[in-house]
């Protein structure tokens, strides 16, 4: 195992440290229980959000706490769903009066701690409503995993639900744009290399050096089949059609493109997925409106992406473009 | 080799494809010959920068074109510098009627085509100037470079000079910032993994799997030594020695720290590196005033990381803060 770590048990403490000493101006890292939330802590009237999961997965979702996206994130161990504990902790400190909404994505533990942890909060007070993330279409009932798992859609779960709570909406009216954008919103990877968890210290799962897995989840659990290599077009054909057959997408239908990183795939192959998705879209009539390219929600050092393809309305392109200021996603303030 | 590809000699091309079409508002991709410029052309009246070099590096050069930053970025093929003459291309079609400014990092071929294309784009009439970027301390004419090579400290030089040219600087005060950056930034790096040039289908050098390679290139050059793997840590400790005896930066001085992820790293990684660069300079008395934490200067998808340390001054906290409107880095607009 190659890693710029010190220790396998304290990977996600000292990268919180890290993260601490990096963005003082935006973020506070709570320890004892550990969460990461907005420097300014809660804001009075306005509904939250919080999510989390296992760690692994960054910029997910501490990169994405601050102004019209998270108040707080709640990281795990590596892969690891965190307890209920933590995740009380974050919701009651960015509490400010409007109410939580928990951002989770499909799988047991996750969806099992959360739960908890909501029922907690309501029992001292705090109104919690809960939408769980289940984007991805490539596999149902897989590993830690009953239904679709929640994937790359996350994000932008997170930021159009964020910019929604920012403008003032309600709980219920966050919840619902929330609920509107996971059944739009369809993803799928694919895995080129194996990640190494740093307290298991072997690969997750073993992968010729001519082979490559089809409908990879971002814990390295197994997707839908393991076929040669082939061409990046290829590929991309391979995937973005159950995509758009499952939504379905519809010709005339405005879109935003995301192709995600899976960590350990450099950015120019990143682009070579986007022209050949961009240019499957366009001959289907589907529109890219709007569109977003990089590592988001990785999976370790892992080689592969992912295409998440989100039908648009116009409240929603309102959502995306509105201000953003978060350690991974910024723009226009 | 494993990689999300068609083919490699078409690597460059079909990723410029997916860069004009991921951010149209943004850019505009000129082929034959082929270079990244922003949508809307020249800005008349302002000193326009272009910088550019062998692709491989991603977002460098291109994803820092646009407002605040470069006007301009000329991508040569991978690890290759471009040619002369879309370096006068871009030159010509980003000219505002103020000068130029080439920002050319110190590769050999790298600057003899800049300065080519500077005096052909001078014989056409067009005030060129150039700064030279050789911010590495790792080696001293090594592969491909005579005196220091130009490495994570060019992205600095190109947003604070970027935002000079934005207020209204003229072309001597641009290229006075961008010197005054390069002499006061220092930069060193490591790898845990050789990247694969497309075209070469082999790793640039080979590595074994518990050594690391400190003081290494962009481009898989040597640095100073081969040594067994170590906690992260120690490996920071390493090149954070050389850079920081090398201006030297002193206590109660202001410093941007700048971690940059080789294209392979993990990103909690770069957090656990990012730590103990920041304690280190803590314990020295330097102060953290800035930082940025990410994939900015890749080689391809090599694992490692760099750290660049900036002496900042007043003025260059407010150019770096200043708003910046590109595909990779956007703050404040």
């Amino acid at each position: 195992m190659k890693k710029l770590i010190n220790d396998p048990r304290s990977v996600v403490d000292e990268a919180l440290e890290g993260v601490a000493l990096a963005h003082p101006e935006l973020l506070t890292v709570h320890r004892d229980p550990a969460f990461i939330a907005r420097a300014q802590g809660a804001t009075s009237g306005k509904v939250a959000l919080v999510s989390g999961g296992g760690s692994g997965h960054e910029p997910l979702h501490g990169g994405f706490v601050g102004f019209g996206m998270l108040d707080a994130a709640v990281p795990g161990p590596v892969f690891t769903s965190p307890t209920p504990d933590p995740i009380v902790a974050a919701t009651k400190a960015v509490d400010g009066g409007a109410g939580v909404l928990h951002i989770v994505k499909n799988y047991t533990g996750d969806v099992l701690n959360f739960e908890t942890a909501a029922d907690l909060a309501e029992a001292e007070g705090i109104e919690v409503r809960s939408v769980i993330v289940n984007d991805d279409v490539a596999v149902k009932d897989s590993l830690y995993t009953a239904g679709r798992r929640g994937v790359a859609g996350t994000v932008l779960i997170e930021k159009i639900a964020g910019a929604a709570a920012e403008r003032g909406d309600d709980l219920d009216a966050v919840t619902a744009i929330a609920e509107r954008v996971n059944a739009r919103v369809r993803s799928m990877g694919v895995a080129l290399t194996a990640p190494t968890v740093p307290h298991a210290g072997e690969p997750s799962f073993t992968i010729g050096d001519d082979e490559i897995e089809i409908g990879i989840g971002i814990h390295g659990e197994p997707g839908r089949e393991r076929i040669g290599l082939e061409p990046a077009d290829a590929i991309v054909d391979r995937i973005l059609g159950p995509i758009l057959e499952d939504l379905p997408f519809e010709s005339g239908q405005k879109v935003l493109l995301f192709v995600n990183g899976m960590g350990g795939s450099p950015l120019v192959e990143l682009y070579i997925v986007f022209r050949r998705a961009a240019q499957v879209l366009g001959e289907r009539g589907i529109e890219v409106a709007r569109s977003l390219v990089g590592n988001h929600v990785t999976s370790l050092e892992m080689q592969g992406f992912s295409i998440s393809v989100l039908a648009l309305d116009e409240e929603m392109i309102e959502l995306w473009d509105a201000p953003v200021q978060t350690a991974a996603l910024r723009w226009g303030r």
